[in-house]
C-alpha cells in the first residue's frame, strides 16, 4: 500500500506523466507554520537541472490545498498537490515491447496483467519521492532542535568531491551513468526514540529509506565493516552520564532505541538505470535479442538528487516517533 | 508496537528470564498440517551448543495453545508458547549501574524510567527470535515451492569457512567476539510480489530483519557494490519472456517487486557485545568510567545462530505478500 | 487518523470551503474500468438541492488525477479530487465565538488550540463524505454480483413516505430540521466474509458508518429488538444446504461473518444540527446565554442525503473483504 | 485479524476448548502496577455460575507471563494467559452436522474448508471475551479519573429489575433465553478524544463493541430516539465555558470528539442462541429439517455477563486515544 507512519502518515499518488502527483499528511499537530515557502529549498535541492542530473528541470510548486488556514496547521489531514507539466511521453514508447533493463517495466506490466502507465516510469518514477520531499519539510518541523542533514559521499566510487565534475562529465559522454553513496547523520537526538522488534528505529527508517526507488543498501553506523570487527572494537564504551559513548559503531542505536549520540547511516545508490549506451535485451514482440538505447532526458547520476530524500524519509520516521511517544 | 505484517501478522511477547516467550501468528489460512515437530529441525538451527555458540543450551519446545485443531490450522490466530527454564539471572546483576557497552541496558533504563527487566537482556534479548523462527516454519509452509536458504559466508572478515574453527577457538580464549555476514537466496521467485514505495520488497525485508537484535546492514544485489558500478554494469538484460536476466545485480528486484530471478540479499550481523575481554566503561553509581568484565555464558558469534532467523524472517514477509495478492 | 481499510485502502483530506477535498484509494486491482461518468449518478443522489435538503447545490466533478490510464485502473493508487466552488463563508462567521449546539465548534476549537478552520464545518463537514461516495463508486465495482442499496425508511419519526413532503415544509418554515432511519439492504451475499472479534463484519460496518457525521445508532438484523426477544424467537432456522435461514434476524451475520442471507441493518442519523429556530447557547466571549439564529443555506433533513453515503461505505468494507478473501 | 489499537494494541488467540486463551497487550507504558490480582474482580463480574448465568463456574486466574518485572510494567508487551480446565467437550458434539441456528457452526465449517474446532463455539465462544476484560483492567489504570461504568438495564424488554429473576426463572424453566440491554457511562471525560471520520469516537467504541459475540445494536445519546427528533429537541445547548451542555443527546461526543460531558451509550444483546427449547432446522447429513435440542450448560440470558466486557472494550478505545493524544 502507498501509506507509512503510525500517528504521523504519509499516503501518496501519482505517476511521472500523470496530471497530479500528491500526498495527504495525516497526524500533523494544529499550530504549526506552513506556506508554500517553506517547501521550496528541498524541492530545489532535489529538481533536475544541475551538472549529473537530467535536464528536465521541474518547477515544482507545491500546492497545499487543505489542512492549513491563515498559514497554521489544523491537524487536519494535509492534501498537497504537485503538477506534471514538462513531460515528453514520446520519449516512453515502446517499453511495453522492449522492457528497459534495471527498470520496472517487465514486473508492472506482469504485476498489472499489461493495464499499466509505462509514460516516465509511472507511478514507479523516481519523480514520486517529492512527496516524500514535501512531507519530510513538514516533519522537520516537528523535531524541534533534531537536525537531519545527508549528503553525497561517493560517486561512482570516487570520494574526493573535486573528481566527481569530471567523472560525470566522462560517463555522460559515454551515454552511461553513475551511482553512489549518501551518508545521513542527525545530531541532537534525545534517548528513547524507537523500540526492540518490528518498531527499531533501524527497522522504520530502512523501511522508508528502501522506498526511495534505486536504494541497493543500508548501513548504520560501523555497518557492513562491524562483521569484520572484534566485540571489543566494535563496542561504544559510555563516557558520560547521558550516554555520550567514546565512538559510534551503532550508529546511536542500541536495541533498536536512539541512544542520545549521532544518528549514523549510509545508503546505496544505483547507477541510472536509464542509458543512452547500448544494450543487448530481450525484445519481447520479436522474441530476439537487441540493441536497446534509451534516449530521452536522464540523469548521469541521479544519486545526485536522492540527499534531500534521505533526509526527508529520516524525518518523517523520527516526527513519527516523537509524536508517539510518551516520555 | 510488537506487531509486523498485513494479511499474515505476527505479535510478539517474552523476556529471556520471564516466565513464557511466546507469539501470536495471525492470517494463516485453515487446512494447513502443523505440529511441534514442525519445529524442532529450525529451531535446533537456532538453538546454542554448538561450537562458537553460548553454552546455554536451549532445548526448545514449542507449545501450540491455539488455532489448530487435530493436526491441522484453523485459520484462527495460532498462539504458540516457549517455557524459559535454563536461566542464571545472577549472571546479569549490577547492569542497572553499569550498563554494557553494545548493550540495551542504557536506553532501556531511560526510555522505562528504570521499571525495566535487565536479566538476560529482558525483551531485548536474541532469545526472542525464536518467535520469529517459529513463526518462520508456519510461514515456510504457504511458499509453495518458493525455497529460502541463508547462510553464514563471513565469520569476523574470513570468507573460508575452514578457517572459521580456529578463529572462533582464539577469540574465545582472548575472551573477545565476532561478527559475520549471511547471505539468504531464494528460489523459485514469481514475478509480481512487492509493490513500489512503503511496501517495496526490499522496504519489508529490511523492516523485519533489522528487527533482528545486531543487524547492523542490508544490501540486495550488487548492494553497496553497485555504487560504484557504472549503469551499463549493474543493469540486468532480460534474456527470456519469462524475464529472466543473465545476471542478478538488482538481487531479483525491479520497482521494489520481485522480477522472478532469484531473491538475494545480504546481512551484516555485528559482533557479540558481551565480552569476558575488560572494557572500559561508566559505572553511574561511582561516576568513575572503570573496567568491566562480562561473566556468564555468551556467544562468541552469534552470527553463527542467524541465518535461520534470516530465512524466518524473509518467509514471513513472502507469505504475507502471497497471502495478499490478488494476482 | 484519516485512512480505513486492510486491502483496500481509503485516506481522505480537505475542508468545506478549502481549495480542494480528495482521497486516494489504495489497492483497487488494475484494469477496472473507470471513467469521471462514472461517479455523476452516485454523486448526484449525495448533493442538495432537492426537497428537504440544502439550496446549496454542488455541482461535484470529480477529477481522477492518478491510478487510471487508457480508462482503466492501472493498480497504482488512483487520486480523485474535487474542487469547492460554491462556498458562502461570510455565512459562517463568529461560529468560534458562539460554538453552535451540537456542531463541533467547540471541540475542534479546543483539541486544535484554535487553530482550527471552522468555514462550512471545516473538515468536519458532511461535503466531506463526498469522498466516501467517490470510494463507493469504485468498490462497487469490485463486488461483483453482490447489490447494495439502502433507503430512506423514515423521516422524523414518519414511516410512510407521502407524509415526508408535507413535514418537511412544515418544519423548515419553523426553522427546525429532521433526522430519519436508513436501511441497507445487501443481496447475493456470498458466505464467508468478516471474521470472529475485531474484523467482525458487523465491527467494520459500524466503524465506517460511524465515520459518517450525524449518525446516532446502528442495529444489525433485529437489532435492539433483539433485547427483547426469546431465543426461540431471534435464532434463524437453516433451512437449505446452502445456510439460507427461514428469517433474517441476525441480519445476515453469524460470528461476525456472513451467512449468506441478505446483509441488514438500520442507521438513525440526527436532525440537521444547524436551525434558524432560535436557540439559547453560550456567547464565549460575553459569557452570557445568548439566543442564537443559524443563518444560511442548510438540510432540513440532510439524512436524505446519506442512503447513497450508506451504501458507499458498505461497499467499501465488503469490496476490501473481498480482496483480503482467501477464499 | 485478532488485533485492534493504535498506540495501545490488543492481540488475542484461543478457543473455548483449547488449551489456552491468551493476550497481548501492546503499548502499556512503563512504571504501572500490576498483579493477577488486579483482575480477579472484573473477571468474576464475566464468570458464569450466578442465576441467570451457565453453571460452567470458570475459575479463571490470569497467568502474567511477560512485561511485568517486580510488580510494575516494563513497557514490553504485557503476554497473559488463562488455562481452559472446565470443559466438557462430549455437549457439543455433532455441531458440524446440525449447525446450530444463531451460531456461527455453518459459517465457520464454509469459511475454513472444515477445519474448524467447533467443541464450545472454538474461536468464537463468548469464553474468549476475557481476553478484552483482562485488557480493560490494565487499561483502566492508564483513564486516571476517568471512570467507564456499564450496567445491565433492560433484560428481555423487562427494565424493572426486581422482575428479573422470575423472568430468568420461567425462560430457564422453558428450556428459552433472554436478551438485554446494557448502558455504558464515562464520566470525567476530558474534551478532544476521538477525530473526525475514521477515528471518531464512535467509530472505534462500536468496532470494538460488536468485536463482541452476540452484540445486536449500539446507539450514542439519543439514538435511534433522535431519528424522531427535531433539531430544537435534539441539539445540546453549551452552559459553561467547560462546554457543559444543558442535556446529553449527543452522548457526549460532537464531530467523532469528546465534548466533555459524560460519554453515553446503550447496547443491545441479543437472546443466548444455544436454548434446550427445540428449534426446526437442516441436518446436512440426511438434508431434512429436524428438531434440533441443545443440552449442556448454558447462560439464560449471557448479557448479564457483558456489562464488564463493554466497559473493558470502552476503557481500551479511551486508553488507546489517551496514549495517542499529542494535547
Amino acid at each position: 500500500m502507498n501509506s507509512f507512519g503510525r500517528n504521523l502518515r504519509i499516503s501518496i499518488f501519482g505517476e511521472s506523466h500523470g496530471e497530479k502527483i500528491g500526498l495527504i499528511l495525516d497526524g500533523i499537530p494544529a499550530g504549526i507554520s506552513l506556506s508554500s515557502d517553506d517547501f521550496l529549498k528541498d524541492l530545489a535541492r532535489r529538481s533536475g537541472g544541475k551538472s549529473g542530473t537530467t535536464p528536465r528541470i521541474e518547477k515544482d510548486i507545491p500546492e497545499i490545498v487543505s489542512g492549513v488556514y491563515k498559514g497554521f496547521t489544523t491537524g487536519a489531514p494535509i492534501g498537497i498537490l504537485f503538477s506534471n507539466d514538462n513531460t515528453r511521453s514520446s520519449d516512453y514508447l515502446n517499453f511495453a515491447d522492449i522492457p528497459r533493463p534495471g527498470h520496472a517495466d517487465f514486473v508492472s506490466l506482469i504485476k498489472s496483467g499489461g493495464y499499466v502507465d509505462l509514460r516516465g516510469g509511472g507511478h514507479h518514477s523516481g519523480r514520486i519521492t517529492l512527496t516524500l520531499v514535501a512531507a519530510g519539510v513538514v516533519a522537520k518541523k516537528i523535531l524541534g532542535k533534531i537536525l537531519v542533514k545527508a549528503d553525497l559521499i561517493n560517486v561512482g566510487g570516487v570520494e574526493d568531491t573535486e573528481d566527481w565534475e569530471l567523472l560525470l562529465q566522462k560517463t555522460r559522454e559515454e551515454g552511461d551513468s553513475l551511482g553512489g553513496i549518501i551518508e545521513c547523520t542527525v545530531t541532537n537526538m534525545p534517548v528513547g526514540l524507537g523500540e526492540p522488534f518490528f518498531d527499531s528505529l533501524e527497522s522504520l527508517l530502512s523501511h522508508i529509506i528502501f522506498a526511495i526507488p534505486g536504494v541497493r543498501g543500508i548501513e548504520f553506523g560501523d555497518g557492513f565493516a562491524a562483521a569484520s570487527m572484534r566485540g571489543s572494537e566494535h563496542n561504544d564504551p559510555i563516557v558520560d552520564s547521558r550516554g555520550k559513548t567514546s565512538k559510534n559503531g551503532a550508529g546511536g542505536i542500541n536495541g533498536g532505541i536512539s541512544n542520545g549520540n549521532d544518528l549514523l547511516f549510509r545508503v546505496a545508490v544505483k547507477p541510472t538505470s536509464s542509458i543512452s549506451k547500448s544494450q543487448q535485451t530481450l525484445n519481447f514482440v520479436t522474441g530476439n535479442i537487441e540493441e536497446l538505447k534509451i534516449e530521452g532526458r536522464h540523469d548521469t547520476c541521479f544519486a545526485l538528487r536522492v540527499p534531500v530524500v534521505v533526509e526527508a524519509a529520516t524525518a518523517i520516521v523520527l516526527a513519527d516517533l516523537i509524536l508517539s511517544s510518551t516520555l
